[in-house]
Order: structure tokens, then C-alpha cells, then sequence
């Protein structure tokens, strides 16, 4: 009596990825409802099954779904929007940016339907994914038919769908209530990174994974940066320090887990933590190589996840598999490293262990669900093929087959492609309102760059605008001297002495109306002050707009200051100037009273280049007669410092260096 | 007044990749017969030219031809033959053994038409070509209407087609003249590598390019044992030693350079030498990872090449490209490094200036050659595009584009593809030529498979055959002192004495009647041999064929012994054995006359594991006559020298370590 299925799979080479990595050819999978029936031979299946309907593979692969384990699905919209950046540079300067100024459910639901055709196109049956407004990502998901592990984000900061932390944990916890039993999708949450989020927040998003018993979906040890400041602070590495706060109390699914060392594999494998290997975004950030043979070795369930689109720059897991062979070979110097069935494995089985489904998915196994895909082999960049050994058929699909190759994906016995069609979304209405988002984004970055002060705001520097008139004379002297002596004298009341080294950096940029940006260090030397503290400032100066006035002392400019809280490498590369110019000095600035009237004086002492002394004297004015007033004591003061306005020289020291 | 061209391309953006990068939205080419008659903005060009036929490109991408700059065509027979296998197995043990049997102009035609399918396919229009009957990859590439640099492959060993390097430094020579002037290609001579040519090929191929003035394809520093070797033997690291040997009077296309220093990086620039990196093939093979940012910034003109499909697997350019990017960031920490616009240059201007053919292609510039492609970028996995950055264009070809984007090709200014559909080739006719191909090869590994026998000839160690009879008998003893006088006595006449340690590895097969392997060193500590002096062998030994004898001391085994010139750990990964026994013993061995008859007398002191000491003699026999008579005399010399033939043990030490 034969038994009876909905669909039966026939003619096709099945790879199950099962713990055997048994194959049949020509095998046969029977699919009822939602779950795999039966796998086997194609013979002994056409004689056990009744099918409703039989489909003829035409003797392509046909083998689980590719599980994508770590992405940012949303982030398809912002594919190709600053490459070849640093981090900081990258996240801070464009990512992050945008991301506050277009995130929003509508955002995240074309960007999720967006990712969701590219993935059903290659092969992917499920993913884990990590954004804000998680929840238009899941039913994103199940409109277009796919599977998701979807973690709700969390971090310390305002988020785009959270004022605050707590906020968002609530959003989470409302979210896991609301879709913990759906089919498809299996809610989770995700605390973004240890440094981007507080102890607080590790213990409250395990403790509400454990409550819920959902995945808990993170980012761990990605950059030996990450590593470096967690020591510092901490004085241990990543993964002691989020087990000391109970995040391993939950499933956690741990992305990139770059810089490991063994023990900390061996806490993982012990708390049975999935790891996310994400080749292309690491190598293509150049967060470094994860030691992925090391964590295969002690057992961990290490899956492999394409990272979010923006840094990789798709969502193709046959350039992630091919390339977790090949970095697994090249950085130990053995190319048997990963054979290509293991990079598989990874890709389908093991993820789903990482993932924490793999009872549900990840090998073509009677009760698991019908996630399972058709991969031709017969296009020329994969032929001849050889049949001599077994593993051959997974090497085809690592090293020679495309993403391209794959024309028929079903999820939960449900086809979302057939013969290269997509059956549950519309690509070209979803290009076109992206195309749409891409433009507003264009707009607004494009018009931000048009502006040094834009680009200033949008990174979040704070910068405090000073638009500022000043009477200003500048005089070289000789011998300094006679100055001090004058500045004691009774005549000036010195209400305030600093004395720094300062070391400026100006980016000139081709445009002048921009004016330019000066960052500096001011190292404190004097008495009053904890010597060797250091400040450091990003001040972007207007071109000035000089008065006529008798000896040149009257300019006003805008002035933007803002603390410079990234280093000086970060702001050339992400304002790029056209020039530099570099000026080292030795400043005493006194605020005194000389006349009634408050003046700044600097005596300085440039160092490189080596221009000699300079004495400085400068009064902040608010209306053209003050001005008027000030110069003339300016003069005064000049004279009474023993120095000639007569012999004022150009207003700064960039365009004395400039001259030079 | 218009001027006239053939061809008008135009609505495209046009990368010139020329040296200022110029880009032009919407840009046209005009070209007219084989070569680029101009290039520049689309309006423009509209109003400067009337052509023949007008070509609306559709917004697609319009840039120069991949180049491919170092790559083994012919070998897309073999691909997916054998992966994840150390070098020395892979080329050994499948890739020469198949050559030898398969590689003729028949075998090349096809994989080099096939291979050509792949490449227009992909977007490539040029190519470096290294194998054996090169003029057959010259012709098939004109077949398919592709330019290539065909380097006809010199080595110091007999090849598939030349018996000595003479021959085919001739048959080069004569391929030179003959292909000088072709328009699509340019022949070149290859010898294959410093290590696989003599010092006198090195300075005679430099010296036949320098007369013809062709460039002289070759590998270079590909591995670090290369280094290693080249250094032991030479003293020298491999640039300097090719330079000693004139290879750099000739236009020199390097492949690989993994292993070069800042020094030898210095040598080549100076020198004009071109290089091609092979990223996925470095990765693949694990040789390690090219110091391409080094090369670059000293001005060398580095190309990149997919190396041969059978290590590759494929012949993507795409996959190069983004691999070129990927791996200079990872391996400098930077991921500013090798920026997208470097890899799509490396992948075009300086590929073409790598095999010193840059005043011909690799740019959209008027006149040079008319070799172009389409890509489109508007697939879903590129989408949306933003505009704000120029250098956005090359991020999303090289990040995200695939090679299936590509959708036209021309060369020299003829179409190869029109909207995917190839022109010139019948891929299905290939395809159906190389699954015979693949079917043959199959038969012959799989038939090779089967037997150890014929896998230890496949790798060429010129095994020889010794089918040998022998009496044997062997006794556990505790006490040596008296065998060691019973042999210095009268009655026995000792012919020649040795004294070795013996390291011994059998590696045992499911299959008993394979017989086993085993792999002996041979560590002489003999007074009359050089103490410390080690010989390798490996030796193949047949099933026992026992006869019914009187305290079992006859039987017969065929045995193949072997030199072992390569490592334990090449034949265990060869041949798979299912297990591995390991026996370590001191020898003491006699040839000695007793009673007339020779015998082998071994002392043997077992050490791992430890069995203690055993007494062993032994005689070849060759009729059954002639064994009962020598069987006899073994039981007298056994009780000669103080033990008893009742005492026998198992035959030999491998089944006495089963046992334990």
C-alpha cells in the first residue's frame, strides 16, 4: 500500500547535509504540508509515494535552503553608499546618518522585501536578522514566504524605533509575545554589541530571551579594537566579560567572533553559543580572519551569514561559502582547511544549529520542514563534471557554481521561485520605490557634503556655532621680553593665564567659501593647569570678512567648535580635504583688562614651521562703533607692548604659512 | 561636417578606466573597423559622428574587457577533478597523471573553446594563456574571436607535447614566426618555473622572447617551499636567481608573486616586469597571500588572473576582482586599501600593461583595440545605485556586480555576445564534447582507483615489480648474546652486514586484497655506512599466498618497492588509507651462507610498540623443490643459532601490532 504526499521532488541529485551526508542519485524528496515526508532513492520513492503532484528536477541538486545566519536585511537600501571607508569613518560618517535621518517601518519593510527577492533568488530559505522596526521585518518576511530568526535591537543609545533603551526592550518583549508561534518566523532579541550597550541591557535582554526561551542574537569580538578597549576597561576579553553578565543565560547566536582565543571558544562551546562567520564583511571592513577551523575543531555550531548589504556589498551566501573554504585554507597554509563539504554544512546544517534551529531546518530530513532549493550544474562555468568521487558534487557547488545557478526555492512546502521567477514579490515595483529612497538619500547626503558645516552635524559632533567679530593686530617681535615685563605691569589687570602647546592640523579644501577646518591639540604646560592633559578641538572657520580698517584689525568669521572626540586619521578621511597644513606652537595667552576694555594677548612661539615670535592682540566686539573703540585701544595696546601696528602681518598663521 | 564611424555606442556609462578614470553619463564610443575611434559625453558624440548602426546601450555600464592575466584554459577539462587537496597530491596524483594520458590538440581545442564560452560569458576579452599545444589554444581562441597572449609552456621534463625541452623550445620558436602578426594573438614562450627549468631554459626561452620581442609568461615565487628550495639550493630568493639567468632580457608576465620582498619587488619594477595575482587560486591552494598594495605602490603593473579552472574552479573575473579588494584589506588591517576603481584597473589598464599589450587595450581610448563590454547593474542585488560619489560606480561593479551581469562583449570590434546569447561558439556542442572528455577521465581514476598498484605507478615513483617466494621463519627471543656468537662461528659464512633503524608506517585498506603499504626509513647506524644516512621507500605489499609448509616458513607476496620521494604526509593524503600502523625496530641484518645456502639472518629489536627482540631468517626460493629443501635448512639455522622452529610467531610485525 503506497503512502500518499503532496509533492514528490524526483530526478534530481539530493544532497541532504544530514549528520552522514547521505546522497542520493537520482533521489526523490516527498514534501506534505509544511515538512519533508521522506528521502531516499528515487526508485524505492516512487514506489512507496503517491504524490498529488510530481516534479521532474531535470537532475539538478537538490539540497536544503542556504541559511544566511548574521544580516541586516533593511540595509539593501543603503547597498553601495560609501565603500572602501574605515569603520568609523564608514558607520559614523554615512551609515548612522542616514539611518537616523530614513529609518522608519516603511523603510524597513522595502528594504526587507528588497533583500528577501535577492535571497529567495540565491538560494536562501532563512535568515537571522538584527535592525530596528524588527517587526516590519518579520511580516516583510512572511509576505514574501521566507523564514526569519528576527532580533529586535537593542543599544544604549537613542535607536530610530526607541527614545531609550528601555523603550525598546518593552518594544521587544511585545514583539516575542506577539510572534512566538508563528510558522515562519521565530522572534528574538538582540542587544547590539557589549560596547554599545550597557551591563544592564546584556542581563535584561538574556534574562527576556531565556523568559520567552527565543534566541538572543548579537554581535561579539569583531574588531581587535573591540578587544583592546573591553581589556582596558574591563580586564577581560569580549566573551568572559558578556558571560559574567548572564548573556549566555540565553540560545545566543554570537556574529563575526573575530578575535577569540581558545578559551574563550571553549566558554562558547560550553554555553552553547551559534557563531554567524561573516567572511566577505570581515575582510572587506578588514576586521581580520575569524579562527573558524579552531571553533569547527572544539564543536561549535559556526554558521555563515553575508552581514548586512552595506558592507559586503550583497546578499550572495555562495560568495560566503566559497570564501569561508578558501580564508580557512589560506590563513593556515593547509588546503585541505574546510573542504568544500564542510563549507556546505556550514551553510545550511550547522547555521541552523547556530541559529538554534536545527531541529526545524538545515538538512533534508523526514520532519523537518520543506526548505529546500534546485541548483543547476549544467551551465558551462560548472562542466564537465566528475563522478569519480563523491565529495566532487560539493565542490562544484563551492568553487565553480553562482549564486545564479539556483532557479527553484521552496519554504515551509511552499515554492517562492520557480524556474528563476519569482512567485511572492514584484522586483520592479520594489526597485522602483527604491530607486526613490535611493534619490532622497542621494539628495540629502549630496546637499550635506555640499557644506563643511553639514558634514560637521552629521556626525553628531555637537559643534556650537560662534559667529564671531573681533578687533584683532598681530605683530612679529623679536624679543618677548619687554612684553612680559609690560603685562605685569600696573597698567594691565591679568585676569586669567593659560600657556598651551598647541598642535593644529588645517584641511584646505578647493572650495574657500567653505572655509576650512582646524583640528587641535592644545597640551596644557602652564602651572595652573594638570600638565600634560590634552584637549582636542574641531573648529571649522569661515572665510573671513575683513572691514576696512585703519591697520587691518577688524575681521569677523563664523566659527563652529566642537570637541574632536575621533582621532585626526578619522576626520581627514572623512572630510577628505584637498590640502594640509600642519603648525606647531607654544602659546601664553592672557585675558587682561587694559583700558576697561577685555582683550585676549598671545605671545606665541611657532615651532614648525619655524616662524619666530608673534604677539597677538584680539578683543571680541559686537556693533561697528565698539569696533571702532576696540581697535583704536588695540592700537594702544600694541604701543604700549612695545611693538609698532604699523607692522601687522597677515591674519592667521595659515595664510602666513601658506605664504611661506 | 560629421565624421563617419562603424559603430555608435551609446546611453551608457562609459568607464574609460584610462588614466584619469574619466567616466562620461550618458557617454558613447564610437568605433569604427577594430579600433575605439573616440569616446566622450553622449551628446557630444551624437553630434560629432554619423555611424553605420547606432547602439542604444540602456544605461548599462560600458567599460574596457576584463583581462584575465594569467590563466591555463585548456585545463577547464579537469575542472572540479580533485579539491581540497594539498599542491603536491593535487598536481601528482591527479592533475599530471591526467595530462599525461589526456592532454593533446584536441583536448586543448576543447577546453580552450569551452574556457573561451566561460570568459565571453563573464565579460573577459583578453587573456594570458599558459599550457601545451599552445597553437591549438591560438587557434580556438580565434575560433571564438578572443585576443590572448598564448604562451607555449616549456618545462625540463618530457611534456604531453615535447619529449625534451629542445623540442619544445623549437616547436616555440616556430609557433613565434607563424603568430607574430596576428591581430588577436600574441605568442609568447613559457617556460613554467624556475623549479621545473634548468638554468639553460631559463636564459634560452628569455633570449627567443628578446629576438621575436613577445612577452615571456612564466610562475614566479608562487610558494613559500619555492623560496625555501630556492634559497637552499641557490642561495638566493627567486627573483634574483631568474634575473642571474637573464629571464628579465624578455618582456616578463610573472604569475602569482606571493612570496617576494620589498627588495625583489624593487628588482622587478626596475626591470618592467608585469604581474599577475591569482586570488582565489593563492587562497584554493593556501600559498598564501601576495603583497599585490606593496607591488602596486612601487609601480608595478599588476594584473589579475583565475590562474586554471582546475584550481579555481572557474574562470570569474568578478570573483578576482572583488577578491583583489577583499584580501589587500585584510591582510593590511586598512580597508581604504586597493579601493574599488584600483581593483576594476587591476583588472583592466594594468592587466593589459602586465603582459605588455597596455598600447593596445585594457582603456576606452581612440585607437586602441575595440574590446568592450556591457554590464548591467540593474539586477536587484545592485540596486538602488546612489550618485553622490563617482567612485560609487566602481563599488557597485566590483562589491556587487556578478559576471552574470555582463551582457555584451566585443573584440576588436566585432561582438562575441549580444544580450547573452554568445555569437561565435555553440555551447551546448562544447558541452556535450567535454562530458565525454569527463566520462574517459572518469574511467580512467575511477579504473586507477580501484588499485593501489595503479595508483602508486599514476604518480610516476618507478615502482618495480618483485614477486617474491621466500622461506621465512621468525622466533620471539629473549637473549641476542648467544645468536650474536652462534653468527660468528665457523659454519656460517656472513656475506655482508648492515645495522639500521627502521621507521616503518603501513597504511592498511578496507579492501585486504589491495594488500598494504608501507612506508620504511631506513636510518643506517652501521659501522660500514654513513651513520645518519636515511633512504625512503615505499613498498607495496601484495596479500600472502601461504602454503601448507612445516612450521609455516614459506609463503609468496608480490611486492612493488619505490624510492619514496615525497613525504609521509603526500602518500597518506593520496591514498586514504583507513588506517595507519606504526613500528619502529633496530635491525641487525646478515647475508650469511649456511649450509651452503643464502640466508637472511635480521635481529630485531621492536621498540614502538614494544615487543621486545625477535629472531628472523630467511631465503628467495623459486620452486616448491627448492623450498621444502630450504625450509629445512631455515629450521636447522634457527636451531644452529640457539631457538626452536616450534616457537614461530606471526609472519610479520604488522600483524603481531594487529594482534596487540
Amino acid at each position: 500500500m503506497k503512502k500518499t504526499c503532496d509533492i514528490l521532488l524526483k530526478n534530481a541529485i539530493v544532497l541532504t547535509m544530514d549528520e552522514e551526508l547521505r546522497q542520493y542519485e537520482p533521489g526523490a524528496v516527498a514534501v506534505t504540508g509544511s515538512e519533508i515526508a521522506a528521502v531516499g532513492p528515487e526508485a524505492e520513492m516512487l514506489s512507496a509515494y503517491d504524490a498529488r503532484e510530481t516534479v521532474d528536477c531535470g537532475g539538478k541538486v537538490l539540497m536544503p535552503g542556504l541559511i544566511n545566519a548574521h544580516t541586516h536585511v533593511p540595509m539593501t537600501l543603503m547597498r553601495g553608499l560609501a565603500d572602501d571607508l574605515r569603520l568609523d569613518v564608514w558607520l559614523l560618517g554615512y551609515m548612522m546618518p542616514v539611518e537616523r535621518e530614513f529609518v522608519s517601518p516603511d523603510f524597513v519593510r522595502l528594504g526587507t522585501l528588497l533583500a528577501c527577492a535577492e535571497l529567495i533568488r540565491t538560494g536562501v530559505t532563512c535568515f537571522a536578522d538584527m535592525f530596528y522596526f524588527e517587526e516590519a521585518v518579520a511580516k516583510a518576511a512572511v509576505e514574501a514566504g521566507m523564514r526569519a530568526v528576527c532580533g529586535q535591537t537593542i543599544v544604549k543609545f537613542p535607536a530610530p524605533d526607541a527614545n531609550s533603551f528601555e523603550e525598546s526592550l518593552a518594544a521587544a518583549r511585545d514583539f516575542i509575545q506577539r510572534w512566538k508561534d508563528h510558522p515562519l518566523i521565530v522572534p528574538a532579541v538582540s542587544p547590539h554589541a557589549p560596547y554599545t550597550c550597557t551591563e544592564e541591557i546584556l542581563h535584561a535582554t538574556a534574562a527576556l530571551a531565556a523568559e520567552y526561551d527565543v534566541p538572543l542574537h548579537t554581535h561579539l569580538a569583531e574588531t581587535a579594537l573591540e578587544v583592546e578597549n573591553m581589556r582596558a576597561e574591563n580586564g577581560m576579553p569580549v566573551i568572559p566579560y558578556v558571560r559574567k553578565h548572564h548573556l549566555f543565560d540565553a540560545k545566543v547566536l554570537a556574529a563575526h567572533c573575530v578575535h577569540v582565543d581558545e578559551g574563550e571558544i571553549k566558554t562558547m562551546q560550553h554555553n552553547h553559543v551559534g557563531v554567524a562567520h561573516n567572511p566577505s564583511s570581515n575582510l572587506k571592513l578588514a576586521s581580520g580572519f575569524a579562527p573558524v577551523t579552531k571553533m569547527l575543531e572544539a564543536g561549535l555550531n559556526v554558521g555563515i551569514g553575508t552581514d548586512g548589504p552595506a558592507s559586503n556589498n550583497d546578499l550572495d551566501m555562495f560568495e560566503e561559502i566559497r570564501l569561508a573554504a578558501f580564508i580557512a585554507k589560506a590563513t593556515s597554509g593547509d588546503p585541505t582547511a574546510i573542504p568544500a563539504s564542510t563549507a556546505l554544512t556550514m551553510a545550511t546544517r550547522l547555521g541552523a544549529q547556530a541559529m538554534h534551529q536545527g531541529h526545524l531546518i538545515g538538512s533534508l530530513e523526514p520532519g523537518k520542514r520543506a526548505d529546500l532549493i534546485l541548483v543547476d550544474t549544467s551551465p558551462l562555468h560548472n562542466q564537465p563534471r566528475f563522478r569519480r568521487d563523491p565529495n566532487g558534487i560539493y565542490a562544484q557547488l563551492v568553487y565553480a557554481s553562482k549564486s545564479t545557478d539556483v532557479s527553484d526555492v521552496m519554504v515551509n512546502g511552499k515554492w517562492l521561485m520557480r524556474d528563476h521567477s519569482l512567485l511572492t514579490l514584484d522586483e520592479q515595483e520594489l526597485l522602483k520605490q527604491a530607486e526613490e529612497y535611493s534619490r532622497r538619500i542621494d539628495t540629502f547626503l549630496i546637499k550635506r557634503e555640499q557644506s563643511l558645516l553639514s558634514k560637521l552635524v552629521a556626525i553628531g559632533e555637537g559643534a556650537t556655532q560662534e559667529e564671531s567679530f573681533e578687533v584683532q593686530a598681530k605683530v612679529r617681535v623679536q624679543d618677548t621680553s619687554p612684553i612680559l615685563s609690560a603685562i605685569e605691569s600696573s597698567q594691565i589687570e591679568i585676569l586669567h593665564t593659560r600657556h598651551y602647546h598647541e598642535f593644529d592640523t588645517y584641511f584646505i579644501f578647493p572650495d574657500s567659501t567653505d572655509g576650512y577646518l582646524r583640528y587641535r591639540e592644545d597640551e596644557f604646560v602652564g602651572e595652573d593647569d594638570p600638565k600634560g592633559k590634552v584637549r582636542y578641538r574641531l573648529t571649522l572657520i569661515g572665510p573671513a570678512r575683513e572691514h576696512e580698517f585703519p591697520s587691518d584689525v577688524l575681521l569677523s568669521r563664523s566659527r563652529y567648535l566642537a570637541p574632536a572626540t575621533h582621532s585626526l586619521r578619522f576626520y581627514r578621511e572623512y572630510f577628505k580635504p584637498s590640502s594640509e597644513v600642519y603648525i606647531e606652537k607654544d602659546r601664553r595667552r592672557w585675558r587682561v583688562l587694559f583700558q576697561g576694555t577685555e582683550f585676549y594677548i598671545n605671545l606665541d612661539h611657532v615651532l614648525n614651521p619655524d616662524l619666530g615670535y608673534f604677539l597677538e592682540v584680539k578683543s571680541r566686539t559686537w556693533s561697528r562703533k565698539d569696533a571702532d573703540h576696540k581697535a583704536q585701544i588695540a592700537i594702544e595696546l600694541i604701543q604700549f607692548l612695545g611693538w609698532s601696528p604699523e607692522r601687522t602681518v597677515g591674519r592667521d598663521y595659515l595664510e602666513l604659512v601658506e605664504q611661506v
